[in-house]
């Protein structure tokens, strides 16, 4: 994607992209954008789940969502995906740091009237969320349907930001007798809790006991 | 807290809060928040790290932020904190969810010029992040703290979200042979990454090896 006055990448440019391919891997390791917005003056950061379809991000929620019918006006907002990869424990107090990838991505989003489009966009975001978890539940009704809105967020443009390695100490730092490295953070799956009204001879599926950590 | 138009628990008030007390347990729990702001009537939405004291939080970065310039002129900001629990899987689509804390929070920020108080700031997100860690480090030098830019961003008001329990679906669905309940999701530390040039000898902390997991 190409870099303009918005997007353009201020601090540390090294660490920054603006590479199709990087975006996306990010996007896709993801699954918690907190999206940006403002009405009369106050912005809003609201914290969602989110598909994505090329360079297209699909959020949903209730219809009465404030964020979803503010952002349905065709307002600018702002997605960002953080994914946090540990701490960066440097010699100075100054070095310290995070390893992480984020992507900022920016544009407008519009809601989907039409309903067997909104099933394929929920079934984007349930695949991007739990990958083979569609096809085991009872799928939406139309009240239902009628009762969530979801998004068609156009990513205009998009940056990414990459910290990773170990920390980065003055020179003259190196040589002082401080622990130094990184704590690697990662989102983990812990032990499913079955639901106690679950009926009896239910098998846990297999995307439950293996989901693959992501952030 | 006090609600108003701007913090009011719009969707799910059953899920909401505004009490301190609440909130200040999911902002020291977690360490990561991402900043709102608009510029040029543009969104834009930065991940960062901070600490909390009282009912201030200190945000910090290079004295060249963007971010950090910009909420320094007293825009209206907004700062957003999510701890991700777990995935709710319900028998219908509609019905499933995430188990989450998060905080809303609105505000101005303003950089600290003295000092003594920039390093004070500094070191309540130091041990924010990570506790323990600041006394065993190289103190920020003069240069350091120019080259740094803190800022108090005051809580005016704010908002809590929680999600917790088991999924709630429709009465009839319960007897569907659905796997149901909750995949438990957290972000834990993994084996620490000694930095290769660390000088011989240095023992790993006991805030490193025993770092108590957040989100």
């Amino acid at each position: 994607m190409e870099a303009t006055e918005r997007s353009q990448l201020r601090r540390l440019p090294d660490r920054g992209s603006h590479e199709s391919e990087v975006i996306h891997k990010i996007l896709d390791d993801g699954f918690l954008a907190h999206v940006g917005f403002q009405v009369q003056g106050q912005p809003f950061v609201t914290p969602t789940l989110y598909g994505r379809d090329g360079d297209t991000l699909y959020l949903h929620g209730s219809a009465a969502s404030r964020m979803l019918r503010e952002l349905d006006t065709g307002m600018p907002a702002c997605v960002t995906v953080t994914l946090v990869d540990g701490l960066v424990l440097a010699r100075s107090a100054f070095n310290h740091s995070m390893n992480y990838r984020s992507v900022m991505a920016f544009g407008t989003a519009k809601k989907i009237a039409d309903a067997a489009e909104k099933t394929r966009a929920l079934h984007v975001v349930s695949v991007h969320v739990l990958k083979g978890r569609w096809k085991d539940v009872r799928g939406p009704t139309e009240q239902e349907l009628k009762a969530t809105a979801v998004l068609r967020f156009a990513i205009e443009e998009a940056s990414a930001k990459v910290r990773q390695g170990p920390p980065l100490d003055n020179e003259e730092d190196y040589s002082l007798p401080v622990w130094a490295g990184v704590l690697p953070l990662k989102l983990v799956s812990q032990e499913p809790i079955p639901d106690p009204r679950m009926v009896e001879g239910v098998e846990e599926p297999e995307y439950v006991r293996n989901r693959s950590d992501r952030a």
